[in-house]
């Protein structure tokens, strides 16, 4: 019998701060990546923070880390740590970015990278000066039909791109009843539904069809106020639950972006819709397994949307499951994304996306809430 | 054996200008009426026009006319005529629009009204001081899912509406080789897509949610010239081939418009979400008979967007089928359509919809084209 | 100004029996058919008759029928008719249709011929012997996606057909309390789903697979007793509720057949699914505007179930619209059916469907009532 | 700094046979259902097994396994391991699981459990005699769709259920170039599309209406030869492409089943339709992440199918994900199946599926043989 495997490349230590919904997320993508794409992205679960000592303790056995603390500048201090991973609150995002990036880390973030603009590229400066390895967590985008997408737009398969369309919505706050919580609060969430959906949406869009440039929009919100659970006070909500926005890309195609977190029945509806000289495109992350096709250049009468299911022709999918149109799901996309880290460390080259998509997504979202202040365009620069 | 049923009210006698496609399926509409919707709304098809009198002369016996003229203005002036029924080319609809009101007709234009508000008000004006009917060919509007739709809405089925999106979207000029038409000149069409698909879905707007007070947008020609069949002459393409706005209804509600002729795949790509504080609509007229519902008051863990089919219980299905889900198609909206503006005749109240928003949904489609000029917000006013 | 078409050929004159909901549906087709399809189908609507003078009377005028009678029999007799359209209730079908071909007259019958084998073979040697035109209403086959279909399965599209699948299913009796009909009732009805549903879909297996040579099954009365409305009276339901089936095609292909009137949330849930070995077609009528395609000759990655929107391209749609996608309804698959009956009077070549495929799906459902008693294979011959 | 969790329940340890397309998808779930479902559900990959040293060897390390063999029998003689999980090829499974229970190990094994009745039938007396846990996997009915639709139906929600109908089909077989493997010899596979996707249906079938008390059918291969890639030898092949059936449950309750795997275009189509008097659900595993729900008591004019998106409030979804519809994969299915079966190791109460649900279906699939080589009716007895 024989034990482990003593010539393969060590695992890539990792520390992880937070372990509530997205640590958690974080976790199992963790044990699972080298099952499934190799053991080249092993990784070894080192140490969890969290609030509290105890907190911390409590989570690590199912989390499946090895020591636990309370103290997250421990954590980034600890030799034995390649990369922080960072699970926590929006606003704890970037102090924590900055400090893991000045202990020499790279560094693991969930989005948004930072609460504004300046906050953003304080970090994105920071981590380009310490040459370490950055990610941030974009996951949508590494779903295997949207990357069969994009290889479709940039090889020309739906000729030359005139158009996109697309939607985040989703109803977690469309009840004027669903409590104020730090998503309602600016100096916590930063923007509402652009931040928390429109991110994603605008990421979304920069991998299909590039930078957007500028962008006219409105901002509303829609329950202007929310009690507290706690204590049952009415709040002024300060940050928008949906957002409308005319936008141009730098190619010069126009588009349109929805953005709402009030609306109701859409449960991950982030929606594109890319409209080509010879085709279209069309994705639902709510039927994320599959991609819908237009070819003009299909036979007379025979045309018409094609839906294609993932599988192991598309990209990833394989490592996942060898049958096709068997189903990935959200929390496979985070194993792909964690390979995408893993692979930038391991190979010396950025990981995609990166602190500076972040960044970039930010100053759309920014423009955005100018347009609507001002009801005119304004650039993305 | 008993002959025809001499105590019912006379038949309502048409004058038809325009054999072509639209000419057909009005004619098709005025055959089937009766027979649809019962023997109030007879209508008898008297004299069919056409540009020679050769070409109505041809037209007349399957479009069955009892009589064909190659003059226009004949037709207009026959005192055995009631309803004159415009389905000519877009830039002579005011001039025999005008002609029949001074004659003193009902009349029953295909949309548009006119090239420009304008000319628009001027038609509308002639008719109010006439003390005509008339009726404008939105058919769209006449669909029973979308009459239950705004039923729903009205009633407050889906709470108060917070947000539209609709889009408009088809591909017969998606191809950059098809041949420059009247479509694509100014004078004989007015604006591209806005005029030809997007005066639709704002018609659809307006009934669903009432008027649009302002807009932001942009227009763009994507295919800048195209070449004229017959002479193969490169002609500069006068209007947009696509057009994204946002809009702000009267009610305060926000919403986006996104609008083409260059969208490949889309071949009726009319589809409208209303979104509520208790619900949302969804309807998609290449699924003309079908209207999905989410309500937030369903059972935890039942809810879901259903998929209702159209039927008798849904206004007007049961006077073409008495059996659910067994599908109308377009040319049963004109024959809704015609009977509305047979009701209106019969019962002297107006029409819906008539002249008047006609006028309304141009001058949105001018604040539109406004906007894109000025990159702010014009209002429709 | 000119009067009618002198030279055009005499319309083709129509006695229509029954003014109820088949004799509306067949009333706005013979209205529509000319201008549809052309003046060479031009109809004359001549003579209604109903169960009583008055209520054939009463129907007349918005049936657009010239005359009317109480008596169907002086309807068949009238030298100025050439064809008897039968729209009475089923168990009158045989001996009207028989009267009308002892009267030398072409005859359209709705569907089902007759109410056993033996009565329709008798309708079907009578009308072969007479010479007359005859056609029976299967509508559905008449759908330009299922005449679509068939042209593909014929020239090879999908490669050889290797198994098919079928189902119709409604829910009109699915309620326990809805009551007792003619329907419930072996002597006005005959069999019970399987004759109003199930002949529809044997119909279109044998259009698009050819004939089904054997067959193995199941009936099921669900619902056992109903109550009449009139009388309270409970009574016992005479025929089946659903019906499963194995078929065998003369191919040799094996087939699965569904049907049912009891099955909650369908409303015309006629599905086919025809799989080749080069390829997969569904069609599904409460979509009927859409056919499925998969190709397995696309591109590897690019594969996927296209959904082709109907269209000028497909048979007989362009008469109806010359845009794409904007959808036809089930009262255009009459004025199809019409037109081919006409057609086969023109030309003196037999209509389809005709009587003897009314015959031979009378065939396959009786060999599957046979079939669910013995419990075993049960040959159509 | 906190080092494990000592008060903790031990892990259980687990050897793993089998480092294929199942074996992997085994060790991701193993590493994933703590992080997942709780510490209660830790698990310690002790031995991964192949059929040479070298090729264990080499696996282990992505695999996650400690240690490795060449040898399977020292796997299961192994005292470190408390569960012997099977993913080698079918007709292996019998007796790897014989062996495992004979050391007294629980055993969790891929379907099928054995390629016959009666050696499925001796695994299951084995297990019983020496009350082991044992687990078999039909991740199917793991999914939180399919375990809410079985809620609905035990709780009434569609009423009484009156008819079954479901398709397995996929198309990994359809051309007729692709090689004769293992899978056409009925040596090692047994039966073909009957126990590769059949099995899965039958299973389904049983967890949602009861037990298959009798079936009627066909069976047929498509593809009669084909060629092995390694000789080009051509060679009959020994099992069914395809299988149709009519089945009744011990309920009354009759169904059909559609099995294939030639069915061009399907990728993973199990898709089930369970009527009922009150409602109709319907279930597609190629949309794994929906659940279709008709109710017979929404409002008139308000029904149609519900798309229940996957959520938090069905079973075991919100272990993997807080948010709605964000989706679940193939792969997490696996996870449940594992918390299954350890929840019943931790218990002491018998896993579903086990074993004797595996010989139940086993059962089914061989009466259906019987019934095609008969042409009548076979208990599943």
């Amino acid at each position: 019998m024989s034990h482990g495997a003593p010539t393969m490349a060590a695992a890539i230590r990792f520390g992880l701060i937070g372990s509530g919904f997205m640590g958690r997320a974080h976790s199992i993508a963790l044990h699972s990546v080298a099952a499934t794409f190799g053991a080249d992205y092993a990784v070894d679960c080192v140490v969890l923070a969290d609030t509290t000592a105890e907190r911390a303790r409590d989570a690590a056995p199912s989390l499946g880390f090895a020591r636990s603390t309370g103290n997250w500048r421990e954590l980034i201090a600890d030799p034995k740590i390649d990369v922080v991973d960072i699970c926590t609150p929006n606003h704890l995002h970037a102090e924590m970015a900055l400090a893991a990036i000045a202990a020499g880390k790279h560094v693991y973030c969930e989005k948004p990278l930072a609460l504004d603009v300046e906050e953003s590229a304080a970090v994105v400066e920071a981590a380009k000066r310490a040459g370490i390895c950055n990610a941030i967590g974009f996951n949508y985008i590494c779903n295997p039909m949207v990357q069969a997408a994009r290889e479709m737009i940039q090889a020309g398969e739906v000729g030359e791109v005139v158009a996109f369309s697309g939607h985040y919505v989703e109803d977690y706050m469309c009840d004027p009843r669903t409590p104020f919580t730090w998503r309602c609060e600016r100096r916590l969430a930063g923007a509402g539904a652009l931040a928390d959906l429109g991110s994603h949406l605008i990421n979304m869009a920069h991998v299909l069809l590039g930078p957007i440039s500028r962008v006219n929009g409105v901002v509303r919100t829609v329950h202007k106020e929310r009690s507290e659970t706690a204590t049952g006070k009415v709040r002024t909500v300060e940050n928008e639950d949906l957002a409308n926005a005319l936008v141009e890309f730098e190619s010069g195609v126009p588009g349109t972006l929805h953005i709402s977190r009030v609306a109701a029945g859409y449960k991950c509806g982030l929606t594109v819709q890319v409209v080509g000289t010879r085709g279209t495109l069309e994705f639902n992350q709510e039927r994320m397994n599959e991609l819908r096709l237009y070819r003009t250049d299909d036979a007379t009468g025979r045309r018409g949307f094609r839906t294609i299911l993932a599988g192991p022709e598309h990209p990833d999918y394989g490592a996942f499951c060898p049958a096709p149109g068997h189903g990935l799901g959200i929390n496979d996309l985070k194993v792909i994304e964690v390979r995408n880290l893993l692979r930038a460390i391991r190979t010396g080259t950025p990981a995609s996306p990166d602190f500076a998509e972040g960044l970039r997504v930010q100053r759309v979202m920014t423009a955005i809430e100018l347009a609507a202040a001002s009801g005119g365009w304004v650039s993305t620069r």
